[in-house]
């Protein structure tokens, strides 16, 4: 049986084109510097966000760490959202890898407020440590996108004080899709970024960090240290250049893919979904209403061939993506009716 | 000259008492347990915190970072108030000594909401650290004393969910008074408490760090390990003592004289207190409606025997303490409005 | 042009097999334990080395210091050979990730004298670690093989101390050839082993960390916190499971073609080889009496299509594997002769 | 009962000097700059070392771990003595607090070999890390003084490696009294060097780390870092003064007691002594051949007033101090004579 996963798009498998693909890859030791698949990813990774250098690592979690770990001296302060993906889902990691303090700031749908952020830059005093970076992400992974005009106002401060600043892209094209805008548009402001080949883009495994020249140089020896020096990557490259090439491009059918799904979830009664929050491919919503038992709201649609996770924090998460088309969609609404009218 | 010193209680030099006890102090090799004035001191900070043991430590942040060092394994989350002194005020050391992750709780003039740390507390998930310890300060070091309610509340809470509790308490005794109440009555609402001898307790250095047996048993390896495995320390003990039988009965003094010097500045022109917010014997103000230059008014009192520290997150902080006298309130009092007529 | 590959056996591409099974690989989220692929892998990891449960790593570096991060507390000791690879070649990632002291032992080619580990572990003292953890190589990364006395003495005296053994098995399969014994006959001295499927057994990326359930549960955890959960791994678990299960069986040939290689250059005049040390499938010797200049040694190579690593330590090392062959053997021994001879 | 203290230098109780200055000290909060005392305590103990300036630390730990925190970067790597203070006695402190990596050279008799630091200071490699500090120990903790020659050969490699090099001097004026040098003509060959006035110096409490201006800048914020951040320490900087003026004199003859001590211990028949060891105020004895009971001998002669610690590595180790004279030496001696005799 196939399953519609709605679980994350980290679900998806890679398509046949990419297969294809990392099955011709031509490869080599890239710890020799020696894989031409891989340099050709990572230079096409920098080409398309505007920046210097690229490097490819196993997973979003690593390239934010291993961001982490390059920008800031132990023991800095980092600035980031109170809902971020770093603090949040990322097993604590900054305390360990980096050994930096993770200072947060309130978050606004996901934004936050550039003079927040000012007056928590520390100043010099025995009793503070330092500011070392600040942190956005974009798409959230609360499912909404921040505006160009929010990141850009973070960016001016982090200048004026010569503080560095990462991006969270894990869903960088997903953004760029809602804002109708390039990649390099988002990625203007700031000075790193990882992004996910993975995910929504159907490569089986990896991310790459991107940055200047300077900070990639860094992080690839960082990137030893932490055991992401692999040998013959140009098999997963092969796969993560069709994804930035062929697949960024069709994200935003996944956006409205959940603007659909959103929408039709409204309307049953009982489900409370907040539509305006629906940016990328992510519809959070709750049954409470309904009455229904949420547990045995997961089971009956592992009945119907429906893969979800469990409530988390009062909300269920869909997410769409390659994997999820317009029938599917369908058939999953119809699928909570007859479960919900039983 | 002998200056007012309002920058903190910090600045408090021993009493001729403790001098004389410092004199004739008998000592031994504390690292190998033959230190009889140092036993004494912690046989007596245990006790009145009705806790099993206490260790001496050079200060209270030394005090504080072994306490996250003891109770938590690297890598797991520290749920702690947003303006607490472990954030804000420890050069980012939890990061580098304990090796965990500071996760911010909404401050409420100090006091943290309850049901908001219960939603913080993390489940079992491959992406979620462990919540491995939770930290209240009382006195905070913002002027105010949390209430046993708001203590016992997040106590509870804690045990429920077998996280053990450490309480920052570099001024416990200052709470004490304000509450009236024995320390122990606040020190039941927590597995370990830090308070410090010297500030307003007027001890040269040092702090205690007081739990039970076995906490306090890892924390004397881990005190060798971050320097902190004194000898003779018998000296600072005795001082100590007199500290914690002495002094701890008249701080009270101190939070009344605040009180007193925040009445008498509110009643000047262009100066804001909020009164209720004087707890301890601290008070925050500002003078921005007096239009008088921040700086020149730190010069001028300086001129006239205060010193003060800046404005800080635009207050000004003064601190009373054993060397400042009613006498010397109303001789501030009247420098101010002196300096402001000008 | 297709060079002679001898600076390691990191070099080795895929083969056509590899690539196929990669191509056909059922795959899934192996976060969410959805990979069959992944699981039908690291089962037969566990088999072959007699031990409950194994875990994909990107690399032999990120197996090992896992490993050490599992095994040990922070601040603990791990005793550890004088010249292995986690003291060498692993950018210092012990005192970043995992956080603990190396302690090294003598290294008599390799093997460890059980007596001087016992004399170094540590005894309960307020200025002692713990001993953590007791490291083994084999085969090592000099290019012999640990007798499997030796290990078993070391084996014997960590138990007599309750001290967990991991073996560095990067290379387990070639030592296991050369002892012409089973892979588990050698991990039966281990509590836990990293070994590899890049390298000699020619899969394009990664190494598997091996021990009993309770350790490979926390392992996962702390793999996802360092970065390495992946999603569709089955990709490169397709590629592992046929260098176990074939590959391993031809790697005594590269040991065979290694010591042939050894023996026709210690043929050669001023050039000095131990052919007793030739264990697995590397060839260690110098130069220096042939008078030949050694970075033109590496060049004039590098135009026959030989590429070689430079000098380190004193020594050329040379890696037989899959990509080698008899003929290259005597292609090799033929342009050396050619080149020292002008 | 007064006992006679041989366990170690670290049981001398101030003097009656001392006791007065302390008594008497002129005190200021030292984290505002404030203490008089302190400030000229941390002058001289620059001048006497030919530095910069200097910074008081809690302990010999704490000045040596807080050097390793200030020189080097995370991750680096620091050479150093294999049976150096830093790696046996300080509870694995360097993978805690600098978080280094420590790789140890051959001691020959707490010499190192400059060659073997040489071959062992790390090139540029992507598997490399980076070498961050050398370190010795003179007076070593074997009781042996280390030549100026073999400290002016490591610092000279150091500098053409631009390494920085640090001294643990815990017991340095010990050493120049064994040298007949100046503590200034032992630290010319460091960069930085912390020296206890505990100890020989009778000091109840401190250490000084000592270097140049920028180095005890960068110290004094990780100081606070590390819970170091001292107020009245005017009261222990009393003692200090005069441990360094006056009690440096006299050190010579502990050094010389010992050496009768040594002496007369070598006559008794059955004791082992190497009399070429004993450069400083300790004696290394074995009692193998008395064929007496360890423990008995320790318990033997606490009843006669005596305290040894227990034998550690094949060795009972005695040290002479202040409070230890030339009677007390002969009064040892008939001890241990009349209850080997029993």
């Amino acid at each position: 049986m196939n399953f519609i996963d709605l679980r994350s798009d980290t679900v998806t498998n890679p398509t046949d084109k990419m297969r294809e693909a990392m099955f011709k890859a031509e490869v080599g030791d890239d710890v020799y510097g020696d894989d031409p698949t891989m340099k050709a990813l990572e230079e096409y990774a920098a080409k398309i966000c505007d920046k210097e250098a690229a490097l490819f690592v196993p997973s979003g979690t690593f390239g934010n760490q291993l961001a982490l770990f390059t920008h800031c001296n132990r023991g800095n302060e980092v600035l980031l959202g109170e809902d971020c993906h770093i603090l949040m889902h990322e097993v604590g990691a900054s305390s360990v890898i980096a050994g930096v303090q993770l200072r947060t700031i309130k978050s606004h749908k996901g934004e936050m407020d550039s003079k927040e952020i000012e007056l928590k830059i520390r100043e010099e005093n025995i009793h503070f440590p330092e500011t070392g970076l600040i942190c956005m992400e974009n798409a959230h992974s609360n499912g909404r996108v921040l505006s160009l005009e929010n990141m850009s106002k973070i960016y001016n401060i982090a200048k004026e004080h010569n503080i560095p600043v990462h991006l969270d892209g894990a869903r960088l094209f997903n953004a760029a899709a809602y804002l109708n805008v390039e990649s390099k548009e988002i990625t203007k402001y700031c000075d790193s970024v990882m992004f996910c080949v993975s995910k929504g883009l159907c490569a089986p495994i990896g991310s790459l960090l991107v940055g200047n020249k300077d900070f990639i140089n860094k992080a690839r020896k960082k990137r030893k240290l932490m055991g992401g020096g692999l040998r013959q990557c140009g098999i997963l490259a092969a796969a993560g250049i069709i994804a930035l090439k062929d697949m960024t491009k069709r994200v935003k059918e996944d956006n409205e893919n959940a603007k659909l799904l959103g929408k039709e979830l409204s309307k049953i009664p009982g489900i409370k979904v907040n539509l305006e929050d629906i940016h990328i491919n992510m519809v959070f919503f709750n049954i409470d209403e309904t009455g229904y038992d949420k547990l045995k709201f997961v089971e009956e649609l592992y009945k119907k061939g429906i893969k979800i996770n469990a409530e988390e924090d009062g909300f269920i998460r869909f997410v769409t993506h390659y994997w999820i088309s317009k029938k599917h969609i369908l058939y999953i609404i119809e699928s909570i009716k007859e479960i919900l009218s039983k």
